[in-house]
């Protein structure tokens, strides 16, 4: 596959020089570890397994060490939380926004197309929400040649592995007061990750403050750990059921708008000058969120498209699609914009083009099924923030942990569970 | 099979009376909580599990509810850990009481034998054990008859679940907690359990004192998780390396004294007239530990082995053998009895003769491969017991902790790993 990145192994533990009997050992406690303290999901290979809890369970994917990561980075993405969860908020106000943003990519995506017309029917309702819960992940890499953090996206639905990333920082915390002394390496320099006990203590806050404007007996908090992928969607039900929850006075974790501000094509419109502008005050958390943008944009930019062809291992299209495994690399990006171009129809506006992203590799150890494998790795910093707000009051407005993704450089796609990569947690340089 | 026990549901929940609905949801709760707490354990219709850790997991067989139990009698059990620290380690410093008792059994059972040649040199060699620990478990049950607590035997090697049992009464609280107030349940009732974490205090301390008079760098602490079973021994190298262990200064956990002061053969002895009076100086501790021994005998004891094969149901005939499934119960009792005096020979001293114990019967929801049973089912309770001595001064001795098994009243036998048991903790009454 295309990487282009350049080899440059430059983690503060040289794995090449580690002892095969010590990596043995940690691979044998690092296992035990996940047995005992729940690092583990359901093994497909299991024919109950994923319908009945508690059956056919295995050790989640997870790189063996922490990976290196510069403290300065880290404090920058971790900084970047809070004005991310505010641009959230702010832009979800704007329904117009939101609408004329979507409105080309409304015409050829259909799952779009049903989130705008929940959002509309809101928006002819006048429906206010007065206590917004936002619990996001803002995903990170760091570009290898200008050192620069850039974001992937922003999730603003399902935020998924707020538990076994706090277990993954635990088990490499575990392993280094144990193997750190023979490995040059210090506990203390993974960063602590309490992000499922942040989220946690966000939605019970949410759900106190609405007993508390309402008297309790109706659904409080409604959390959405699915409703983002079509398949979520089987029949008419399943939209109606949306409808039905958006409609309710319930605290929706996202709501319709939390759920729009947070695609893909927002994210472009974005980056956009002059349109950060609109939604924050302070020039100095504009710069900051400015700074982590990459190249985005759509593709009726007719002068980077064209770069794009020339060029396409430097370009990365996605689609508004969320769950991974649907971006589109190296020659088939050329491909799929010179088909677009020739047919001519609408159906471009179902992508953005991004610029493509280069990390560093590092040689990692990855754990799957009880194997351990050495392979050279990049990595994707994701920064939770949580949200909730009262109508003018911020009653939390915090970043909530973190999740590292660590996948084999040779792969295009960073779903954990989709299967190309492995959890990891960061050792601060 | 033959249960005799009376169906006496005396439970302090009536199970026939839970909506469905509620145990579906509790179903659902526990399994889970056991992924997300590490209560699992190798799924043997798994490949490689049990061969590579973190592989081929399921929880652990729990039952879903604590059982009911008197609190006097649970505080009876606790009051006993001490003593029978005390017993084991009185009665292993006495080797001619081990050999002599043990005398007859090794001529028949070669297992014993090779214990009692390790036992013998180490006599030889005037070793002595400076340091000694014991981690027992004593386990119980409830005589549905005289309602009086009686023990079953007392292990001295590899006491099981010290971690899995504070993990199921953790599940049992938890439980409680969500579903106490529907179910008319305290978890308060459920008692504290921290075995594993006074057994690792234990080991932990052991290795403290020993490295204290001699400055590290050796093996401290040898624990046995194995070696108390013939099939541990496939050839002559483990018995070499057993006693190996055994001439070193380590501290053996157990010592090969401490290992036969655990046999039944001493168990029975224990029970004859004025034997408990050699070790134990304690009035009112004497009073105690004889009140919990049920009728044992051996098989020269032709009164009771003729009593035996009038009422064979009243006995259970047990081998030296550890591990579950090897006693024998019922019309087997009569034929074995039988045939061995028709035969004549000196294999009666491989068994010993106990009086058969019934508890009371309760309709138990047990929960297996993630499927949940309703079934009458009885139940043992084992008290841990740590011991930690160094020459004259006693550095420990405590209960520590507890573990109910529960099994389903047909089944005879009651290791839950041999597949007929599962995991409880208890309710106090």
């Amino acid at each position: 596959m295309e990487t282009r990145q350049g080899i440059a192994t430059k983690e503060a533990l040289d794995l090449q020089s580690v002892d095969q009997d010590l990596v043995q050992k940690m691979v044998y406690d690092a296992l035990v570890w996940s047995s005992l303290h729940g690092l583990v999901v359901g093994d497909r290979s299991v024919q109950r397994s994923g319908k009945v809890p508690g059956v056919g369970l295995v050790h989640a994917p997870f790189a063996l060490l922490p990976v290196s990561f510069p403290e300065s980075h880290f404090r920058e993405a971790c900084e970047l939380a809070p004005i991310f969860n505010e641009l959230v908020d702010r832009v979800s106000l704007d329904g117009k926004f939101l609408q004329e943003s979507l409105s080309r990519t409304k015409k050829v995506d259909p799952f779009t197309s049903r989130l705008l017309d929940i959002h509309s029917k809101m928006l002819e309702l006048n429906k206010k929400e007065d206590i917004r819960l936002g619990l996001h992940r803002s995903d990170y890499m760091l570009d290898e040649q200008t050192k620069s953090l850039l974001q992937i996206e922003v999730n603003t639905i399902s935020s998924s592995f707020s538990g076994l990333s706090c277990l993954v920082s635990e088990l490499h915390r575990s392993l280094l007061i144990h193997y750190g002394e023979r490995l040059g390496l210090d506990s203390k320099k993974v960063p602590g990750n309490s992000a499922v006990i942040q989220f946690a203590e966000a939605m019970a806050k949410a759900w106190t403050e609405y007993n508390n404007a309402r008297g309790g007996q109706v659904i409080a908090v409604v959390y959405f750990r699915a409703g983002y992928a079509p398949t979520d969607y089987p029949s008419e039900s399943e939209w109606r059921a949306r409808l039905l929850m958006e409609q309710s006075s319930a605290v929706k974790c996202p709501s319709i708008s939390y759920h729009l501000a947070g695609t893909k094509k927002i994210q472009q419109e974005l980056a956009k000058p002059n349109v950060l502008e609109r939604f924050l005050d302070n020039k100095e958390d504009i710069a900051k969120v400015r700074k982590c943008f990459a190249g985005l944009w759509s593709l009726d930019d007719s002068e980077n498209v064209s770069k794009a062809i020339e060029n396409p291992e430097l370009y990365v299209m996605k689609p508004q699609r969320e769950g991974g495994g649907n971006n589109i690399y190296g020659e088939d990006v050329k491909e799929t914009l010179l088909r677009l171009k020739k047919d001519g129809t609408d159906e471009d506006a179902a992508y953005i083009l991004m610029q493509r992203i280069f990390p560093s590799v590092s040689l990692t150890f990855l754990m799957r099924d009880g194997i351990c494998h050495k392979d050279h790795a990049i990595s994707e910093l994701g920064i939770y923030g949580a949200y909730l707000r009262i109508k003018e009051k911020v009653i939390m407005n915090e970043q909530s942990g973190y999740l590292m993704r660590t996948k084999v450089a040779s792969s295009n796609e960073g779903g954990v569970a989709a299967g190309f990569a492995v959890l990891d947690s960061l050792y601060l340089t």
